[in-house]
């Protein structure tokens, strides 16, 4: 730790260092390992400056840099108009502006057998400080939460920081990533608070039906645990199957929904996100949940006023062929992408995507040498090739690759084909 | 916890409420009993809602509905500007956006005797969200961190969350509210991480010299601990003394400045505030808190992207005269507050606010009757003159209350006035 370099730390013991080993360094660096944004980063540190062709990013669920992905003049707008009336420059109420509330509630349970109320809706930063929350809310000593396998890594990063055990179900390529309901079950036992579901599905790609969200919902009550039900990719499905809201459930098991605009309306950066209690029965309410997460919500920082503000205009004034539009897209390079997968020897797309923006694509190590696992075929195909993919072991599965779709169909087609290029270079030549 | 009212709750065992006994509830339940904006909207459910007088708040720092308190008119200029560009939508660079960063860096340093980098410089959802991640990345078993009393409750809660042990030191009203440096170094032992300072001092309202400062930070060496700096009340200094950043005494001590855009230019719901490390030595650096804190921020939303894009626009094009013009409202707030205070027989107001919104005003109870402390005081005084303060309580102080003056002059004298009358109507008859 002292690196010893005439810096006053050398010199100086300060009281920091005593708590400070290394270990714990560790420990908390870990997350770093298991953050998209870190694996992300260490990618791009990877990229040859030397290569003049234009870097392929594969990587993240943001395709804002692509003009085909743009979103809608009304969202811009809606803000604009909120932060020059001067009326929302003020500190919201920590739940979120009553009138934005309202707009999440209606969005939600749209088809929803019940209607939620402005109350069963609080704001959050994202999608991201939705996870937060509810992780910290629900940790107590002891307690464990089930996680999907593949997932999303947000959530074991924040329960390692809440002191909240993790343990994983898998779900499976072979049934189309449905969940093992099996593990789901032999998993849990009186210390499991809640599990998490993503659908549509990141890191899959899949859209879970109606019967297999009931099942999952009846298999929830029995073991008598919450489902926290991500959505974050709400209504981003292409494929035969509708997005079916696990809200609709609600009266077997509750709900926690989070979601945000980042996705469907293409504003990642925007940071404004929800949790909602979807609770017919007032369980949460009644356990003290709901006071928990407002208890936490007053020492927590919420989405700027005026943003609150302008979310009932962009979710009333977004027109329906905005969002067709870029289904439209997202199902092209759907297509492209499972296609072009079968003239690359060693990579196998168990699943034709279905919905959100991003795939699971499995590595034959058979077909290959010189690389050694999925974190060394990323490195090598970013040195080598200027693409940038995440590793599979980010989000749970070792020696797949989590693959984003949603880019410039160009882009997406040159990425391939420097991925096919990279593939037959490094085939193995016994095979 | 189970209301037995025919819901599922009674009916069917939760695993959740195994863990979830009433003293946690109570627990966490007490952070709402810490937090400005808990208490503010228990005072305002005391509000008798048959008194036709408008409420006069002079609870929060948050004086934005006010016509004589708006932003200027840049501000919101370049927040549209940054949307409607397009070109921020996406998710920003976990410390935010190299040319937002380098401006902090600039406007914070601006009167050192030396230059902080951009990478200094780590944009956080307002200072609230800075004082969460700052407590998070020192919190270690078993450590402490000592903080001002009166202070700002946010420290002690969200210490709590993350299980830093809090010590209090005591700021003297009979000197103009310094640091007594002999409570604070009593405080201090090998597991004391650091220490905070409020400059310009919420809730106290005083200023503290160069020379005062530069002995805290003497103090603080000795000591061996870091000082955090919270400036979210930077510059809004308006009497004989002026605002010194403590960041100038790094080369003493590591400091670790908090601020935002919240006060000065009077947009608290924009949410945009910062950590910089003023640490000409690079200790922070070589202990690898710098580290810790880029970790944390990878899973921790930050404040949107086209928000921070706005931010150089602001700080270069804000003139001068809008600063100008605002401290003169607040100087002449400051002095109807401190002016009327003297006829009313039970509050004294030790010293003169020369800075912040906010100043402390001890209850002298002899001088009243039926009232038993600060919270009956205020409890009492919403209910019966329809007027808002912050019971002492909240920041530490048993029997004081806090006031902001930053609100409308008219609005203020009223407020004085009603205070008055109730003094009088609860006056001792004895005395
Ligand atoms: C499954 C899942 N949940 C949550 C998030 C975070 O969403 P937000 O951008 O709203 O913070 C993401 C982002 O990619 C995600 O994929
Ligand atoms: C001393 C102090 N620190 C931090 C904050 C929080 O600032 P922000 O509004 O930027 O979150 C406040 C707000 O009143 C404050 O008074």
């Amino acid at each position: 730790m002292e690196n010893g370099n005439g810096s006053m730390a050398a010199k100086k013991k300060w009281n920091y260092l005593q708590f400070h080993g290394k270990e714990e360094v560790n420990e908390e660096g870990s997350a770093a390992g298991i953050s998209v944004r870190g694996v992300y980063s260490m990618m791009l540190s990877n990229i040859n400056e030397e290569d003049e062709r234009e870097v392929v990013r594969l990587c993240r669920a943001d395709p804002t840099d692509f003009h085909c992905f743009k979103t809608t003049q009304e969202a811009p707008h809606a803000i604009a108009e909120a932060v020059h009336s001067f009326r929302f420059n003020s500190y919201a109420p920590s739940g979120g502006l009553f009138e934005a509330r309202r707009a999440v509630a209606n969005l939600v349970s749209s088809d929803f057998p019940y209607k939620l109320s402005p109350e069963n809706v609080f704001l959050t930063v994202g999608c991201t400080e939705a996870i937060n929350i509810i992780t910290t809310v629900l940790a107590r000593p002891g307690a464990n939460i089930l996680l999907p396998r593949p997932g999303y890594p947000q959530y074991q990063a924040r329960a390692a920081f809440c002191r909240l055990e993790v343990r994983y179900f898998d779900l499976l390529p072979e049934r189309g990533w449905e969940v093992d309901l099996d593990s789901l079950e032999a998993l849990a036992d009186d210390n499991t608070v809640a599990m998490v579901l993503i659908n549509p599905s990141n890191p899959c790609g899949n859209v879970f039906t109606y019967h297999h969200l009931k099942k999952v919902a009846e298999t929830a009550k029995k073991l008598g645990i919450f489902i926290i039900s991500d959505e974050v990719y709400a209504h981003l499905t292409f494929g035969s199957k509708p997005y079916v809201a696990m809200g609709a459930f609600a009266s077997i098991v509750p709900i926690i929904t989070l979601g945000s605009l980042s996705k469907r309306w293409i504003v990642p950066g925007w940071r404004l996100g929800w949790i909602v209690t979807c609770d017919p029965h007032g369980i949460l309410q009644d356990l003290g949940i709901v006071t928990n997460i407002k208890t936490y919500l007053q020492i927590t920082s919420n989405p700027p006023t005026f943003v609150q503000a302008a979310i009932p205009q962009i979710l009333e004034k977004t027109k329906d062929d905005f969002y067709t539009k870029n289904l439209n897209i997202m199902k092209e390079a759907a297509e492209i992408l499972y296609d072009r997968c079968k003239d690359i020897p060693c990579l196998t797309c168990p699943h034709k995507p279905e919905g959100t923006m991003t795939t699971m694509i499995k590595i034959d190590f058979s077909k290959i040498e010189d690389i050694v696992d999925d974190v060394d075929f990323c490195v090598k195909l970013a040195k080598e090739e200027s693409v940038v993919l995440l590793p599979g072991v980010t989000v749970g599965l070792k020696n797949w690759i989590r693959i984003t779709y949603v880019v410039d169909p160009c882009a997406l087609k040159e990425g391939l084909e420097r991925i096919k290029s990279f593939g037959l270079r490094h085939a193995n030549k016994l095979s």
